[in-house]
């Protein structure tokens, strides 16, 4: 890595991949295994930058295609980059806008349509819409791909749009993160291997147009730019679907570019995560830090850590927190239940987080049922504490040699609520 | 003043009537005159207690008639206190009750009726119901007073409820705040003189029921609760509406019972209120404490603190900051409007609060678009901390014998948008 970017090992585990790091940017250093803090639209939702620090964060990832619609690159980039704009001096990263408009853009109308290809559904949840919104655009295609790039509507208006591979980078450009990622397009896991196929190839070619658009930007000797922009790290993307031959294919085709990391992404088949992530970072080259995108199941997060990855990102744990759901080491609660009305002990005994140090199951329930605000605050900072917790002591049972001994110990209890 | 309560003058303004001191209470001072942060349901509406804190504010005020709906005051009071409950363990105060249940009541079913009375309405805003909620309240009354108490319907439900002065009490017992109000009718500004004068009588009669109530449980000789409970002390409400005559016959009743400081309600006319306040306080007792009750505007506090106020609370700047409404010097803007989009400077050059020091109005007003829960937040923390910073500077400017300069150069500029 170059451009103030370093990454060092500290420990590797024994008979597995997973490792323990450090993640030098710009604005201060990850400590590895890390979860990422989501800061979809420039905000970890309802929390105040202080508010982030206090649960452990050290990089919050802010979505470019939330951000490109609202308030618009131009302003973040007026502002002084994602980070600035939103009070948070730690390090920042940047996805490609790919996964919402793919998601997004499929998901509310039901319909993707491509040039050539059959429909992508991905089959992750996504917010709603109103009525009115969705019926106007489900009389239309939403998202169409062709090999320069996409165009979709906004699920906020159904306004249209269109990202290239070098409109992405120029769009994570001005929103100046430390690093960002390649764009790529997301296939579902159901699409046939004929279709994932054509899909990598395409990823491929994007890729190296995304890296090509980042050096003509970016790079120190460009006349472009030549000193005066701060420096970010590009993160290449490995798809490939649930067939180990296409993962495969993928991590060394990407590998070959000269990516600063490595950013995993794709829709997994629960049982097949753990093995698709290894498949990809035994060929990946070590030395290079490896973001997992967008998992953040307890069980997945301790195979995802143990076979290489070195950051994580998941809105779960702030999104199950606005709806009162609540995780503890046993497994998640749900705060609305009539028996916490009168349960004046913290969320969890040895939390250390804000809210189980200075509150009670009764308040939050009380918060909850009476819809305030605080409420959605207080569930946030917990969920992300105990996400951001439980991976930074993965970090410490590797050091400590002792992975299998902590995760096993977890599983043993966790979900047995 | 008993119970581990006493007030000290420490300075009076030369020609009128205003003064600065400090109100001692069992869970800390507050120096007066002091803005009083409003926590209806036991929370200032998204602000955490370190963000309350924060905002220079001394004091909580909770609201009885929600706090008796929802959580109740029984689990209030097993958390150990409002204060104990929302995490705030600085000074606490409740209202008794009694403006909710008359203008809750009367106010969304347009309808009030009494035993013997006519319909008195109040004319402040509230918060809105569900449709059907509604229409099935529209068809009954709402609040029916009598001699004794109060029926009334939850504005949550439609459940019917009574309130007496023993009841509030009661009631402000289990939630425990360092300071309570005696119960009181809340009146229209529009009753004419005739009701105004039977109001006042009855309130008159209930002051002596809840004083008697209090020093029946909280007395320190008290046989039912001798040194178990921390102690309350307990302010008598001078009502009368806008007549000066029965203003000055109520705060003469009023005074001659022994409360611990006093309450002044009831509604008032825009142009009467200093005048209303000053017939009221020139009569009180100067060693008393003397709470205004749900006077927010600017220049309304600079009248209220000249005329002899010490405390106010107004839930105005946290309610008007939910809709992007924001205090400046030079008066409130709104921060949906499209030029904050770009402005790239502090909501206010000199504020120092977390919202101004750490964010701009560009920032401000994308939060607001997105409709982003810190947008509530930061706004929050930023109208409180103008208010409390407000009638701090006054009290700072009554200890420096200079409090009709700063008022004068205050309200010079302010407004002039």
């Amino acid at each position: 890595m170059q451009n103030g970017f370093s990454f060092q090992i500290e420990k590797k585990m024994s008979r597995q991949l997973g490792r323990a790091g450090v993640l030098h940017t710009p604005h201060g250093n990850i400590e590895t295994p890390a979860f990422v803090a989501i800061g979809t639209k420039a905000t970890v939702k309802a929390l105040a930058p202080d508010q982030i620090k206090n649960t452990g964060a050290q990089v919050v990832l802010g979505n470019t295609y939330h951000l490109y619609l609202e308030p618009g690159e131009k302003i973040v980039k007026k502002a002084g980059g994602i980070g600035k704009f939103m009070g948070w001096n730690g390090p920042t990263m940047t996805d490609s806008g790919g996964f919402q408009v793919f998601s997004l853009g499929a998901a509310f109308g039901k319909r993707t349509s491509k040039v050539s290809q059959p429909p992508m559904l991905i089959g992750r949840k996504h917010r709603g819409l109103s009525g009115t919104t969705k019926e106007r655009m489900k009389t239309e295609a939403l998202v169409k791909i062709d090999d320069y790039g996409v165009n979709f509507r906004s699920y906020k208006d159904g306004s249209e749009h269109r990202f290239t591979p070098e409109r992405s980078i120029e769009i994570q450009h001005a929103l100046g993160a430390d690093i960002i990622f390649a764009f790529d397009e997301c296939t579902s896991p159901h699409a046939d291997k004929a279709y994932q196929r054509r899909a990598m190839e395409r990823t491929h070619r994007w890729a190296a147009r995304c890296l090509a658009a980042h050096i003509f930007d970016r790079h120190p000797m460009s006349i472009k730019n030549m000193g005066t922009e701060k420096k970010q790290a590009l993160f290449g993307i490995v798809q490939g679907g649930r067939y180990e031959d296409l993962r495969k294919e993928n991590a060394r085709a990407i590998w070959k570019m000269n990516f600063d990391g490595f950013g995993i992404g794709g829709s997994f088949e629960k049982e097949d995560m753990g093995n698709a992530v290894r498949w990809v970072n035994e060929i990946l080259p070590e030395e290079k830090p490896r973001h997992l995108l967008g998992i953040g199941g307890v069980a997945d997060l301790f195979s995802a850590v143990e076979n290489g990855c070195d950051t994580f990102d998941c809105v779960s744990p702030t999104r199950e927190a606005r709806t009162g759901s609540l995780y503890t080491k046993k497994g998640r609660v749900n705060i609305t239940n009539a028996r916490f009305r009168t349960d004046f002990s913290p969320l969890e005994k040895d939390c250390p987080c804000y809210t189980c140090i200075n509150f009670t199951r009764a308040y939050l329930a009380h918060l909850f049922r009476s819809q305030e605000l605080l409420g959605y605050t207080l569930a946030s900072i917990h969920n992300l504490s105990f996400f951001i917790g439980l991976v930074k002591n993965m970090r410490t049972a590797i050091l400590d040699g002792k992975f299998k001994k902590y995760k096993d110990g977890f599983l043993d209890t966790y979900g047995k609520i």
